[in-house]
Formats: structure tokens, C-alpha cells, sequence
């Protein structure tokens, strides 16, 4: 996985974990895309002082990860409710299924569908 | 909610950001059942003194959904694909599904159950 994505996905899952301080520089550099000098800058620290905090960021988000997995547990959930929402979809598109059924199917992609954007 | 239960699925979820110490404490407590005089003894504390950790531990846990919410989320991401499981289950009982859509549902009904056997 990219590593921006991966850093964004460990900030969405953990970030309420870290200091307000560390969020806000945390998400300016992963989410806000800005430079470690642009994120000093604003703060009068400098750009090795930036670069530490992201650091000590990128470890205590890993770290918990590495204790609950629960990214990775979302993942391979998202995966599967990704599977099935293409099953739902190709039996619809499929001529022959009968009423009753539809309407049931047409349930299954919405919640699938929900459940993925939630996630 | 049960609050054993929810305890249990706190533990479940943050359980690993506890120490050894309190972990163990928890556990006898909340899974396997003892009583404070019980894990006292074995551990040479006091009633109260277990007691004490005991709420620790739920106030740590509780903080950690509080920031967090994952077991909140997932709860109800299970609710979700149980009645998608409930859905596909359905359509297969009902007469007169195709064929080629038979194989579709028993995968939805696959997965949906692997979901919610690993949550």
C-alpha cells in the first residue's frame, strides 16, 4: 500500500490517540499535503522539528496498530462487502431473476453499498 | 446492552493497549468469571486493590471507544451484513430462483457468514 494512504488510514482509524499538537501537524503533512518547511513555518519550529513529530506520529500510530490490527481488519471486511455487492449486482444484471428475489437483492447492494461507504 | 458483555467487547477491541497486569486482572474478572476475592487471593491484593484496577481498566476502555468508536462501528457493520446473510438466505428458500443466480447467493451467503464469524 502507498504510504501516504497507508499513514492516512492509520491517522483515520487512531488519530484521536495523538495530541492535538501532533493532529494538526500530522494532518497537515498526510492529509493537507504540505511541505515540512511550510508546516514549520507556520509554527516557528524547525523542519527537523517537524520531521521528528511526524515521526513520533507514524510510531505510536504503528504501534497500534501493531496491537489491535483493526486497519487491517476493516480492510479485508471492506474487501469482502466489495465482493458481495459485485455478486448482488451481477445477478441483477442477469436476465431471469425473478421478482420476489429482486427486491431482495436490490436490499443486498444497498446495504452493502451503505456499509461500504461508512467504512 | 449487557454490561459483562460490553466490557468483554472492549477488551476485545482495546484490551491489548491495557499492560499485563491489568489484562490479566480483566480477564479473570470479565471472562472468566471470578470474583474480587478470588483474584485477590491468588494475587495477594487486596478486595479493594482489585476492585480499584478493575475500574481503571473500564475507565481506560471506555476512553478509547469514546475517542475511537470501533466497537460501536462495528456493531454496527455486523448488523448490516447479518441481514444481508438474512436476504441472500431468503431468496435461496424461496422457489424459483435461476440457477446461475443460486451459485451468486450461496457465495453471498458465504462471505457474509466469514464476515461475521471473524468480527
Amino acid at each position: 500500500m502507498d504510504k501516504i494512504l497507508r499513514q492516512a488510514l492509520l491517522y483515520d482509524f487512531y488519530g484521536e490517540l495523538l495530541t492535538e499538537h501532533q493532529k494538526s501537524i500530522y494532518e497537515d503533512f498526510v492529509l493537507n499535503d504540505y511541505s515540512l518547511s511550510e508546516i514549520g513555518e507556520d509554527r516557528k519550529i524547525s523542519r527537523q522539528g517537524v520531521y521528528d513529530i511526524i515521526k513520533r506520529c507514524d510510531k505510536l500510530l504503528n504501534g497500534y496498530e501493531e496491537k489491535l490490527h483493526l486497519v487491517q481488519k476493516f480492510l479485508m471486511a471492506k474487501e469482502q462487502v466489495a465482493k458481495i455487492h459485485e455478486l448482488a449486482s451481477e445477478i441483477l444484471k442477469a436476465e431471469g431473476a425473478p421478482d420476489e428475489a429482486t427486491e431482495y437483492l436490490r436490499q443486498i447492494e444497498n446495504i452493502s453499498n451503505g456499509i461500504l461507504e461508512e467504512m
